[in-house]
């Protein structure tokens, strides 16, 4: 294994801010990325305020990240940043997403990707010009197990795919928290910070992304019940989704909810086909129950012998070693390493590399949220998934 | 508690049968009930054999429902039967239900109820006429943590509701098992014996009940998706409900399947309120995890003490001593006997016989079956549930 | 299958007994036996009481189980009693067993079985002598994954057993329960009626039972630590038992307790052996996880078509309908109405009749018992089994 | 929060070392460390290997570490190594953490700290004479729902506490797999490299250290049964361990044992006192079962508002979300980094500062190892615990 560490910078992700210490933890994890430079907030005294509490140098913190970009693509080859991660609420993704692409650096970009499907497909053009990585953090798709449940159903051991349950349930949003003055509510449900979709682009685009990673399943056709239960809630905190797809008999269903009294963080997926089913849950992610058509469940567990190749690259621990979260999204980033040294390499990716997700499957989630939205607009009836 | 010990005969449930044996089974395990006639197949020769197995008297073994209705309505008082338990394929529930409503037995009749709703209607005004029970056996209501949900939910523990996830996913008919010679899989899937509805009929009126049971709200659209995954079948296989209620916010999404491949007979509710959030799991029927608005869920088991009466009159064992199925379905019986003494005694029913599924249970289902069909039927859209 | 009906006499176990009215749910289960007489208490009018509440003819009610045996046995063929049931406390088990031998009649008698060895061998010379039945209602190996467990344990499947962990933890006396009046602690904790063991007679003997059915290993010696952890209470309320076996390197660790808050009858049993290991657990019993030694977990459930025979006999309901306790108890009341048909028949029991727990078993409970309470009492040093 | 980065350099744990691995893993996790030297092999041409792959600068890869503590102390004080990590074999930690004190630097090591007690005591006087942080990585001590455990049984709010369990059951070595080559096995089953223990020292240390940091009992004595199952293996592979308590009434079963096939870290924590009983798995780390005397079992869970300030600062995900095993390691070393720290400010360490375990748990460890050998050697009897 090549031992090259990759500079990185980070945009939005102030010290308080959950989901930027998550990626810095994930990127850190495997001494393989360096967090050399940040644009953390909105105003330079506590962009600089988080640089310290982070430990990035002084002289890289900036103040916006137009300023950090451009600072940034002057310096000399060593010490430059190799990519940058874009950690903002949703409606800043799309402009420092494409300024960075342009300026010549490869991308790490939270979900949803953009605010329309139009931002994601330019940032999908700019990044195949300039052959740049542009990842979006789908983490979920990190853990060992998911690409085991991967490989199971695209080497057709499942059968002809037939049933397809991703869910997505949690509970904090069941009152209204934007209005308590917590941040990580308010932009999430502020149309004009998250885009159309509350939970669905929250989390329900995790839950697409699922279906889509695990069964290589493409959605032809759905139907969306949207709810808002919060009173004065304008974008939706729960949806169920019944999903056909195209050239395939599958069927899917899809709900995600921020509204579930009691639930944490409850992501599960469930594929059954002809000749076997699998479960997952996300709250004991390193199993994978799988069912074959005659005979008994096999728990499979991370870090077995038995598991693919693309499990055991994704795994650092032994069998009853819990692995978590960050380890998942950490598959990410050790990805987006390998695949930029392979594109600098003027290879295809292989390994952690060829698994990251992409831009276009940023782009699908976008239309997900898009193609859902309309659909509730209209009565709820089936729509095209284009 | 009263001593009596009821008579009843049993129409179909021959003894091979898997229904008969469950029904039997929970009809014996209180000893209030006593077994002592029966028409359990379609020809004399069967009938009796099956009545020297289970253990009937040979002479009230009967070649005919109508042969025993009409020689078990001319018997004396003493040991005249009680009640009549019709286990038979659903086209054969009515006309033995009708008969016996009108020779004056208390009926228990399996589910699906009847064939159409104006069979159903028929029943309920025939046993409304002659003052007589009519109960439906859906059993699943008969969990005393079932009991205990209906009661959180009843009584506002939860809050408003707003989101209802019930879910009944089996593996069984993932194969045509039906063109095999399996009978419990022949007239399951065939429209003639079964009805409109296949999975629907067979598991996901149960899911339908449960939601009524336990929140009592009133279905006031659907929007099903059904599907025959199996090549050559006629009737659903599996299908995903999206449902509104009548003078509710709550939104609710019903899925039952027959492909699950893996899944025994997975049935699981979850209710979410804006006050605190409940899920139940056949595969653990002893336990309820309750989860308030603020703190940890907590972990409610049959026998303690905290749980209602209503649980605890369903109860017969200490905590974690397991109950299970038949149990559930013995307190269906108990409260039959008990209502039956209650219309006798020209009281209104407490207790276990104030909470038996009735004929108007009965005809929601089927209502529900035709709803769900006429939905599907019309390319998938939302129709109005009368 | 045979259709005889049995009749059966109760002694002990009044309306409001636990333990009586689950001996009665589990005769009646399966229609093969009839409750036809009991002295169901210490007086007449509280068994009369007792036989009304029951069902049971009140000319065959009785103050006294002498007086019962008495009239019972002069009683003509038609009618007669063919077992009695023993389920008073344990002190209360030595003379009416006896007698009832005496009388000719079949008996099934709770755990533990005597107060002492000598009685249990003199038991178990009357029922050889009278070539009747004398089983000892250690219910646990009534769970039709249990005996799959023995199953594979008798048939090599796990390899040379090394180590056995069972584990029997309730909560229930954790106070001094037994100063409020309630009568289920009061007697089990009175050296008078319970015996020398307080747990270890209660529950402990049930987990050696499990231990010695599963594996068929006999223990050589042990080293226990009894623990009375209520104070004022005699009898252990907590044990630790390590364990040795003759002719086998396996090791036992067996520990039972009334004092574990929280947990209300947490049985367990796991065997590990060199070629695989296997877990159950009462809280789940209808599954049985067997760890191969290379691969993974699998768990089997039962009902499944890859059981062995003696699991499938035992069982009565397909995959994912939970059976429980009350379903195991009647395996061994089915058992013991088989067994009693073979000794009339001149044969060996075969199924469920040559699977009861027996006075043997009783027996080695009761030795079990003494041998713990030696250890205990000489500094919890290692003594041997005999 | 301070934002001061560490230095340290690795003794042992080279690029294929599994512990290795964990150490540099969760040292990287939280941005506080930075690894900089290492004497990871025991030739300078594997140490250099091994720094390439880890990405320690080559000048810095020194081929003992004896040559390594020699160069770093005598380095200026910018980039100065601040503490040193020892993961190799048993028989290595004592000469390198004695030398790396001697020379100022403070150590973190690997458990079971030394091959004798007198060795470990060496080890505490010299940090205690020069003020230098000594840890021990007893790193399950670091998940938060343990430390969480840890305060309800010191505050009181289990009662006083009867009864520990504590179990550690892997099945890696259920095969003589130290004669096939792996390296793992080999220096764990080979007395002079492991010491006195097998799976004692290997897994029966973290027990035991569990169980004093989260009851806070002494151990006053123990009667321990040892056994090596795998033919030809010298240390114990098994080891079951009754345990008394100083100045307690409370009473512990410690079983640790490496050959339960099917296991692969199967460790789990039981407390019960007289108000209330606790249950914490790894398989499930972030929940924490509390039972209290009256009323049912509440799962709390990882990141709740209701967990202690112990609990909430060695969190770093919202609830839901899983922590493993490196996060739970990376709270040991965050607090390593705190407690030197402390030290330099002259304080007490505070927060996860004052968690670490320190040079003293390692000699309790030590001493644990050696007592049950003792028992072992005597005939399992009970010996006092110094």
């Amino acid at each position: 294994m090549s031992t090259a560490v990759m500079n990185y910078a980070m945009i939005g992700g102030g010290k308080d801010s959950f989901i930027g210490g998550v990626h810095r933890k994930a990127a850190a994890l495997d001494g393989r990325t360096r967090l050399v430079a940040g644009a953390f907030s909105s105003t330079p005294e506590r962009s600089l305020e988080s640089a310290r509490a982070i430990g990035v140098p002084e002289d890289r913190a900036y103040g916006s990240w137009r300023e950090m970009l451009s600072a940034e693509a002057d310096r000399e080859k060593h010490g430059r940043v190799d990519f940058v991660s874009i950690v903002t609420p949703n409606h800043m993704h799309f402009a420092p997403a494409k300024a960075a692409l342009e300026a010549g650096f490869h991308v790490v970009c939270d979900k949803p990707f953009t605010l329309t499907p139009g931002e994601a497909e330019e940032l999908i053009a700019l990044a195949d010009a300039r052959n740049l990585v542009c990842a979006v953090t789908y983490n979920y798709t990190g853990f060992p197990m998911i690409r085991h449940a991967a490989e199971l159903c695209r080497t057709g051991q499942l059968g002809t795919i037939r049933k397809v349950f991703v869910e997505y349930h949690q509970g904090w949003l069941a009152t209204a928290l934007e209005s308590t003055g917590m941040k990580q509510a308010a932009w999430r449900t502020d149309p004009a910070k998250a885009g159309l979709g509350g939970s669905l682009g929250d989390i329900g685009t995790h839950a697409e992304n699922l279906i889509s990673f695990v069964t290589g399943l493409e959605i032809e056709s759905l139907c969306a019940d949207l709810t808002s239960f919060v009173h004065g809630r304008e974008l939706d905190d729960d949806a169920a989704v019944l999903i056909r797809f195209a050239d395939s008999i599958a069927k899917g269903v899809l709900t995600c909810s921020q509204v579930c009294v009691g639930e944490g963080n409850a992501l599960s997926l469930r594929v059954y086909g002809d000749a076997g089913g699998l479960t997952w849950r996300l709250g004991s992610p390193d199993n994978l129950v799988v069912a074959p058509l005659e005979g008994d469940p096999i728990t499979l567990t991370r870090g077995g012998d038995q598991l693919c190749d693309r499990a055991k690259l994704a795994t650092r621990l032994p069998p009853g070693h819990p692995e978590g979260f960050i380890e998942a999204f950490a598959n990410i980033y050790l990805g987006v390493v390998e695949a930029i040294e392979a594109k600098r390499s003027g290879c295809e990716p292989t390994g952690l590399g060829a698994e990251i997700p992409t831009a276009t499957d940023g782009l699908r989630g976008v239309r997900f949220v898009e193609t859902c939205v309309e659909s509730a607009r209209e009565g709820n009836r089936w729509v095209e998934f284009s």
